[in-house]
C-alpha cells in the first residue's frame, strides 16, 4: 500500500498525514491454521441463520427497501437483554461493527482542549482514531505485571478509554475500578471497551457482574462498547454496540447521521437480533472458550511459556528463549511457515511476547505439536 | 431528537455544532404507498438471494470470521463488470452505501484552502459532510431550467461534487461537460455521483455511454460514486462504489482503515457480487422503471403538474395550483394523510416541488387516482 508515492497534487494533508491501522492478516487459505484476530473458533447459533434466511424470504424485509436507519428493533432487543440493569432502548446505539462505534464516539466526546488517557498497550485502533480526529492522547503505563489501576488515571483530562478485558494482555480490571474511575472524572467521559467481556469471569465469584453496564444508570459519563463479532461469533456480520446515558447515545445519532445513515444492513440487524435469543448456546459457546483458553494455557505453561491471566478468548505468551533468539516475531514467522497464524505487536515492553486466540481442541493441538517439534529440533 | 438539551458538559464542541442528514421517513406499515427514498418498486435478482443463502451455509465463508476488509472479491467483480472501460480492482473502492463513500471521499479530497463548489439544489448529505468535515463549500445556482453547465464552475477550487442525474431535479449532465470540467480543473478531484446513471440514456442515442466511468482512465483527477441500492434494488444491503484512479482509489483505502477496516460484511459483499452477473434481469429493471417514469411523468402532466425531464428513478414535479395553497410541502402532507408519501424539499427554488419516486404500475394508479380526487373535490 505504501509504495504509492502520496498524491501531493490531489489528496487533502489529511489524507497524507494518516497511519490507518493495520488489522490481522485475513488469508483465503483454509488450511491455515488462524488465530491472529481473535474469532470464535465456534460458529454462531443456528437461530442467526435461520433468521437471516427468513429475512431473506420474507417480502416485508425485502432487501429493495432501507433498512432501520436507527437499527430500532436491534436496539430494542439488545435493551430486553440488559433490562436487569434498566437498560432502554434509547440508552442503546449500533453501529458496523465495534470499530465505527468507537470511530463515532472520539468524535463526539475526546475533540477537547484536554488530552485522551488511555493505556500504553491497548487496542491498536485508539491512536489511529485520535490521529484521524485530531485528538491529543496520553499515555498511561500497564503496572509492572501489565494490569491496569485507576489511581493512574487521576489527572485532568477529556476522557478516558480503556479495554477490558485488555487487549492484547488479556486482564480484566474490576469493576469497583472502573467505578473509581467514572466517579473521579465527572466531567469526562470514560468509555470501556468490552469486546472481550463475555469470556470474563470475577475471580472471586463466578457468579458476579462483571460488565460495566451494570453502571450505565448510575454514572452519566460511563460508555460501554460491545461488539456481537467475539462472544458472539458474527466477526463476519459487522455489528458493534454502546451502552450508556441517553444524552451520550443522542450524540452518537447525530454523529452518525453526519456520516452515514444506514450503516447496518437488514441481514445484520436480523441476525443480530437472533442471536441475543438463543442464550443457552451462547453460555455454552463462552464456557467452552473460557476451557479451552485454560487447556492451552496450561499446554503453553508446560512448554515453558510466561503467560499472562487471560479473562478474554486470547492468551498473552512469551516464549522461553529456548524457543527463539531475538523478539517474538521471529517466532512467528517460524510458525506462519508451519501454517499457523498468530499476532505480534512490535511495541516495546510487548515484543517478547505473541498474542494466540483461543482456537478449538483441533487448533490448539496443531499449535502445540509444533511448539514441541520446535523446541525439540 | 431535538428536544434534549445539548451536552455542555460531556459532548465535544464538534457534536454540538452538527447539524445531522435528515433521511426519509422509513415506515414499518407495509400498507403505505412510499415514494419518498427512490427505492426500486422491483425486488433484487433472485441471485442474490441464492448467493446470501449460500455464504450462509458454506462452511468457508462463515460468519464467524472476518469478512475481506478491502472486499477484494467485489473489488474483482466490479472491474470486471466495466472491463470496456478498462477499469482494473485497484481503481475500485467499495463501502457501506454510497453514503459513507461520500463521506469518506469529503475526507480525503476536499479538506482544502480552497473551497468545493456543488450546486446549490443537489442531495442533501453534500452540506452535512461540509459541515461535519470543515469543508467550505459554494453552492453554484443551477441555471433557470435546473440544468447544470460546466461553465458556471470555471473558478478555482478545491474539489467539486455533482449529482448526475442530479438529485431531486432528475436531471441528466452530457458526458462532454463532465470532460469539460476535469479537463478545465487538473488539480481538484472531481466527484460525479452517479447514483441514478443506470435508468439513464442519452437523449440522441440510447445506446451511448452516459456514465463517467468511460473517463476513469482518461483522467486521474476524476471520481465517479455509484451504489447497489438504486438500480440493482439493494438499498437494504449497503453498498456503495468509487472508481478512480490508483491513486484516489489508495486515499480512500487508507481513510476507510483510519475510521472502519470491515465495513462490508460478508453477506453484503456475497449479494452484491452475484447481483452484477445477472445482467438479463438487470437490464429488465431498468428498462421496465424508464417506462413507469414515462407513465408517471404522462399522467401527472395530464393532471396539470410541471415535471422537470427525469432520467432517474423518481420525478420532480411542480402540482397545479388548483391542488394546493402555499408551498407544496401542504400537498404532501395530504398525500401521506391518504397513506402515500413523498418527499418535499423546503429550500427556495424548490419549495414547490414534490419528488416521487417511480413506483410500480399498482403505486403509480394510487397516486394518481387519489391525486384525481383531490383535484375533483
Amino acid at each position: 500500500m505504501s509504495q504509492l508515492k502520496i498524491d501531493d497534487r490531489l489528496w487533502s494533508i489529511k489524507a497524507r498525514n494518516l497511519s490507518p491501522y493495520v488489522p490481522g492478516e485475513q488469508p483465503t487459505q483454509a488450511s491455515l491454521c488462524k488465530l491472529n484476530t481473535n474469532e470464535n473458533p465456534f460458529p454462531p447459533s443456528p437461530m442467526v441463520a435461520t433468521a437471516i434466511a427468513q429475512a431473506l424470504q420474507n417480502q416485508a424485509v425485502n432487501l429493495r427497501l432501507y433498512p432501520e436507519p436507527e437499527s430500532d428493533s436491534l436496539r430494542q432487543g439488545l435493551a430486553t437483554y440488559h433490562r436487569q440493569h434498566g437498560i432502554t432502548p434509547s440508552q442503546v446505539f449500533v453501529g458496523n461493527g465495534s470499530d465505527e462505534v468507537l470511530a463515532l464516539v472520539f468524535a463526539c466526546f475526546f475533540i477537547k482542549d484536554r488530552a485522551l488517557l488511555t493505556p500504553d498497550i491497548s487496542y491498536g485502533f485508539y491512536p489511529v482514531y485520535a490521529d484521524t480526529l485530531g485528538v491529543e492522547m496520553i499515555k498511561i503505563p500497564l503496572r509492572e505485571d501489565f494490569s491496569i489501576h485507576s489511581d493512574d488515571y487521576r489527572r485532568p483530562c477529556a476522557g478516558i478509554i480503556i479495554a477490558n478485558p485488555n487487549a492484547p494482555t488479556g486482564i480484566l480490571m474490576p469493576l469497583s475500578d472502573i467505578h473509581k474511575l467514572c466517579q473521579e472524572h465527572p466531567n469526562a467521559v470514560v468509555v470501556i471497551d468490552e469486546a472481550y467481556i463475555d469470556f470474563a469471569q470475577n475471580e472471586h465469584d463466578a457468579q458476579a457482574v462483571v460488565s460495566a453496564i451494570s453502571l450505565i444508570n448510575e454514572f452519566d459519563n460511563l460508555l460501554v462498547v460491545q461488539t456481537f463479532s467475539k462472544s458472539r461469533s458474527l466477526a463476519g456480520l459487522r455489528v458493534g454496540v454502546a451502552f450508556a446515558n441517553v444524552s451520550l447515545i443522542e450524540a452518537l445519532i447525530r454523529m452518525k447521521n453526519s456520516f452515514n445513515s444506514y450503516p447496518l444492513d437488514r441481514l445484520a440487524q436480523a441476525g443480530a437480533l437472533a442471536s441475543l435469543s438463543d442464550q443457552p448456546y451462547f453460555e455454552q459457546v463462552c464456557q467452552l472458550v473460557q476451557k479451552l483458553r485454560q487447556l492451552l494455557t496450561d499446554k503453553l505453561v508446560t512448554l515453558g511459556f510466561d503467560v499472562l491471566p487471560s479473562q478474554a478468548n486470547f492468551v498473552f505468551a512469551k516464549p522461553p528463549k529456548t524457543l527463539f533468539s531475538g523478539d517474538a516475531s521471529v517466532l512467528a514467522q517460524t510458525l506462519r511457515e508451519q501454517g499457523i497464524i498468530v499476532r505480534h505487536f512490535n511495541q516495546p515492553r510487548v515484543k517478547d511476547y505473541l498474542r494466540i486466540s483461543v482456537g478449538d481442541k483441533e487448533q490448539i493441538q496443531r499449535l502445540i505439536v509444533t511448539l514441541y517439534d520446535l523446541i525439540k529440533s
